[in-house]
């Protein structure tokens, strides 16, 4: 369903990326320090479109994300923090049920975490040109008996996807920027797009072309995980960490209302969400 | 079912921390450098039991978390790292239609992941002595409709946990290493076991207890998260980030064959498994 | 000298680590929030004493270290912090009698550790087109005593520098690759190049201007710094920090025997040298 | 001067950035598993030139900078790296003309950089009960010329140090804690105290001596450095990095007027300086 019905989960997301996550009840009005919306003007919009306030102020009207959803938890007590749950699913919000895009295959990996989190009623598909590579992952999916999820897609994307109205499409190529066009055909309004790419160069051409085909709601960012040594007389970080694996980016596709650039440009600077916490 | 069955997928855990990936296959025979373990020896072990090769080296047989599954999943490509993927959740195999119980409840946050990970067949247990901190958990969860998921239990853990045979149990309170005799006769032999702890004094305690009730391959680690301005032309890091949430420790609940304590020991002593990625 | 003397430069540290540098002068009072101090009071007080404010309230009296200089510096512009300025001096190689370039010279804060490090046989060249930063840079640099190893010049460096054969210069400017052949001509052959530039953008533009120009072993690095709460019983990390200043970039003046271009990029590509360790 | 002179220290950077420091000795030759160089050769060219192996392998002829010799110091023991050195020097307000301990003299690395920072008009006496460690070290700083700046003192610190009146106190040992009463005897009154130790139990002992003792404005910190390839259109951090050298430590000798423990107290509790920038 495309557009925005009673009883939906809705985030608004208001400018210096102020965000406001409930459910949609008719004749119920939201409010907030930028105005006010009547619940009853955000039903029926598509997911995903610009509504402004009484006071003229822009609005996104979005599915929150699991990650959207645990920022937002009131934290009345030192709490485990969202980063550590789940990152790239949180962010991508994958659930049971739904239909994600990814590509390209690669050994499978996140082909099986995916496959995991969209349970039997959900679908995975798959995409690769590298018919070998794709081999080894339909062997490793099928060893975890999560075949019957996965779809894999022997096709080199830049001939587009076959889908619409996915819930969420990941990239993990070396030139994502140059297929934003087809993730924005293949996501539904709205949708979840995420991305990994090694280095800088790739992230600074990555969110451009974001920026270009209208999504916003943009985060750049990397984890670092340090382990240490479990010996509690001599407590200490291990020697040696991977320094690095690569850049994670976040967009959603949305839907401008009217042809400002600018409003794209305001999404580019966002502010990173756990700044708020 | 707390034997292992003809066709579940087990891990084998050597020394030095080798991992060995498989289904159980009547009929056929596990082999490795440390030695060879026919699978029908395999079958009908209690989870977490310690097997020895016919060259009399150990091993312990357990369910492989997801965490586990990812790390040996051959790289032939550059991959999504598993530390990225659902980082707790992950390392306790958090899955559709498991039973989970975590103490306390604080604000509900990560009972709330508990719930959507869990699914319609699985139950979340949560813990919680202050019922006013539980009051607002309980509002944050029907607000997302996951409330038949989750049964809060407003009692103190030092009187020990209702269950038994849980599949993993989290602790995110202030005396984790006071609970740990509770935490086992809770938890399925070879169980999950995960906490966070903001100070160095704490994890030295609970590894400490963790190793006293038999508890192994335990990992301490820590994740930083640093965004990025999502600025194509100056891309560069936020100029202030989180510098410390808290400690992340995991362990599993296993049963040793003898009373060697050094076995233990040995556990403590694991390599960290992404160091051998 | 174990007593502070009429003259002598001092640190007042009030409770919640509240910081005051200033030069003892008879016949002054310091005064801050916490109360009052006559400056005669302080003459005369063994090093690392406490004295109290008429409000009653408790301070030490301490020498200043070069750290705590710096860190008070005011901050006019963005500077080369604290964090990175030992790691520079080392990496440049500066040292007693050397002659040192630097531009700009912003808040004066890396001006004074050099100025420190060069000694009396030394000098720093310090040069700015903003005559009004430089005027509070030489009222730093006059208090501390420094100023004859200090030259100021208020000079735009697009028209290169006035001086040849200097040890190293180390550019804190907003595009330090359109100077790079200026820097060559004013550096001795196998001269030290240093700089900091808070964006990846930066860093590629600078680290190619480098190879064009024959510069050799080319390092890129961050350092990120992370304090702990200092409490025996409670040892854990600050709860946030600085999460990036800028990144730093070393090369050096090389000359190629030959017209290979290819051992410049062989010289680009060189291992990071802590990696060997 | 800007050729190389017979007895100047060189250093030759081959291939990979594998690297050599000597000193040019006439009627010797370099060897390497890249070839041979007399350094009759060496001497003569211009610092930076090229020149070739006996192989035809290219080398550059620079001079080391601190960090180079730091770097390239033979490793018999666990030492203070370079990174934190810069940073150590800083915070203890080493300069010339001071009188600085520090023990043990290890394999005399920072012995090095203590050297070079206190200049001809300083001393640093360098404590050792392992009189094997300290002839490696005297052999490291013979070779650097800066042995009439450094006092080598084979005798355990648990009888005190000879000294008093020092500007600063070093301490890399395994139990900091235990001489701090010696080292309050041997520090001018408010002098600097420093000590790096590898684990966190090791940290929370010493702040409890150090509180015992009377110090304050107690600093815990960790300095982590990632380096980047330094290729522009493929900017991206290392692959790995060291995750852990130590924690450094930081206090001052302060005297309380009164016997009041909470001053102490409130001293050890102090905001991190950097936090207020």
């Amino acid at each position: 369903m495309n557009q925005i019905q009673s009883g939906d989960l809705v985030q608004l997301v208001g400018r210096k990326d102020k965000r406001y996550i409930f459910r949609v009840t008719p004749g119920t009005i939201f409010q907030s320090h930028e105005g006010e919306i009547p619940h009853d003007d955000i039903i029926g919009l598509t997911w995903g479109s610009q509504i402004f306030s009484h006071l003229g102020k822009p609005f996104f009207a979005v599915r929150p994300s699991m990650h959207d959803i645990l920022i937002t938890t009131k934290r009345q007590t030192q709490i485990v923090y969202p980063k550590e749950i789940g990152f790239i699913l949180l962010n991508l919000n994958v659930q049971s049920g739904q239909t994600i895009i990814e590509a390209g295959t690669g050994s499978g990996a996140f082909t099986t975490a995916l496959a995991y989190a969209v349970g039997d009623d959900g679908k995975v598909l798959s995409y690769d040109r590298r018919i070998e590579l794709q081999r080894i992952a339909i062997e490793n999916i099928k060893k975890l008996k999560l075949d019957h999820r996965v779809e894999f897609i022997n096709q080199d994307i830049e001939d587009g996807f076959n889908e619409q109205d996915v819930d969420a499409v990941f990239l993990d190529v070396p030139k994502p920027e140059e297929y934003i066009e087809h993730v924005r055909i293949a996501l539904k309004p709205g949708g979840f797009f995420g991305s990994i790419v090694p280095t800088t160069n790739q992230v600074s051409r990555l969110i451009r072309s974001l920026a270009h085909y209208k999504f916003g709601m943009l985060e750049v960012c990397e984890i670092m995980l340090r382990y240490y040594k479990p010996v509690p007389e001599r407590l200490r970080p291990q020697d040696r960490m991977i320094a690095h694996t690569g850049y994670l980016i976040f967009a959603r596709s949305l839907n401008f209302t009217d042809q400002e650039e600018s409003s794209s440009e305001d999404q580019l600077n966002n502010i990173n969400p756990s700044e708020e916490v």
